[in-house]
């Protein structure tokens, strides 16, 4: 059985969860406690040198670390990737755009904001040059959302789930989502797909 | 045919150049200014709203950024990507590491010190805390190198592409890559690859 070496809170972990749930698949969760050092062990750095979850552990293969690279694994051959390639490319887009854009600026600030409890005004600088980032990703998004019910291929697929795990708790990081009409239609259409749960659940 | 909207000192524009020519795909470089504002023109922000190169134009389809979903896109069914799933995992595990912990530090390092020209007077503390992630970035590299000729399956794929890129111009940034080793002797393979050019080359 698969073991995911993960944090509830995070929304890296999150997305892991949202495709182990859709598929079905049995895993057990492993709670590392990030926030005292716990991906920071020897132990743990064995198993990702990087030092950060989410790591998927499968069973006569080893650890696999970074989410993006987890939920292709394993959704491989399902319906969460478009068989068509220039489609699977676009979907690539919006999860390398997640990771550069959205998780370093939407993400970090959540993090900061609502997991390490600092005030804006311990933040001062960064969290004002995190907030120009996100907004700047968020107005990407809702561009990319015009017209489109999901992401890519007109269907669900890892893209959404990709850009929903950070995008729908953006207010816990201080964004506002009232100005992104499309965000907000196809979030719900996200929240609203069999087998969803929510971020608290492992 | 082809065309990729690129930037030569790009790196990440370097990655697709370099996987054009090892697959041997005809294409037409077009070149983007970035530096006097060519990526954030209306014209170019209508083929990529995140005002980033590179992005390639496919005939017939429409125009992809994001440059580890175009090389993933252009290498699709080649010996560039391993047909073994987890193997496949462990290559996308590398090139999400590259954009989120490698690009960012040696990558942006670079861009300011080489491409923008400016002094480690002007950058002060931003510098220091690039200098300090990229060579985290560079320890967890040299680890994953210990032993091994490439990054995944014992050969040469996108994962070695995607991160010799800013790695093998590291020092461009200010980065000294003599207590790196497996990361040296790997970058001399890389750049003995059939069809490999450098990166000043279209």
């Amino acid at each position: 059985m698969y073991r995911l070496f993960d944090y509830l809170p995070s929304g890296n972990g999150y997305k892991c969860r949202l495709v182990l749930k859709h598929l079905q698949l049995a895993y057990e969760f492993i709670d590392v406690d990030i926030k005292s050092g716990g991906s920071r062990t020897p132990e743990f750095l064995a198993k990702n040198p990087n030092g950060r979850i989410p790591v998927l552990e499968v069973p006569g293969k080893g650890y696999l670390p970074e989410s993006h690279a987890i939920i292709a694994f394993l959704a491989d051959g399902t319906d969460l990737i478009p068989e068509e390639a220039f489609d699977r490319g676009r979907m690539w887009q919006w999860m390398c755009f997640e990771q550069y854009n959205l998780e370093p600026t939407i993400g970090t600030a959540r993090f900061w904001v609502s997991t390490l409890g600092k005030t804006r005004n311990e933040l001062g600088e960064n969290l004002i040059e995190k907030k120009k980032g996100g907004y700047a990703a968020l107005d990407v998004l809702e561009e990319g959302l015009r017209g489109r019910r999901y992401l890519v291929a007109e269907r669900y697929t890892l893209a959404d789930i990709a850009l929903f795990a950070y995008t729908h708790v953006a207010h816990e990081g201080g964004f506002d989502l009232a100005p992104y009409p499309n965000i907000r239609g196809w979030c719900d259409r996200v929240a609203s797909q069999p087998k969803w749960q929510p971020i608290t659940a492992k």
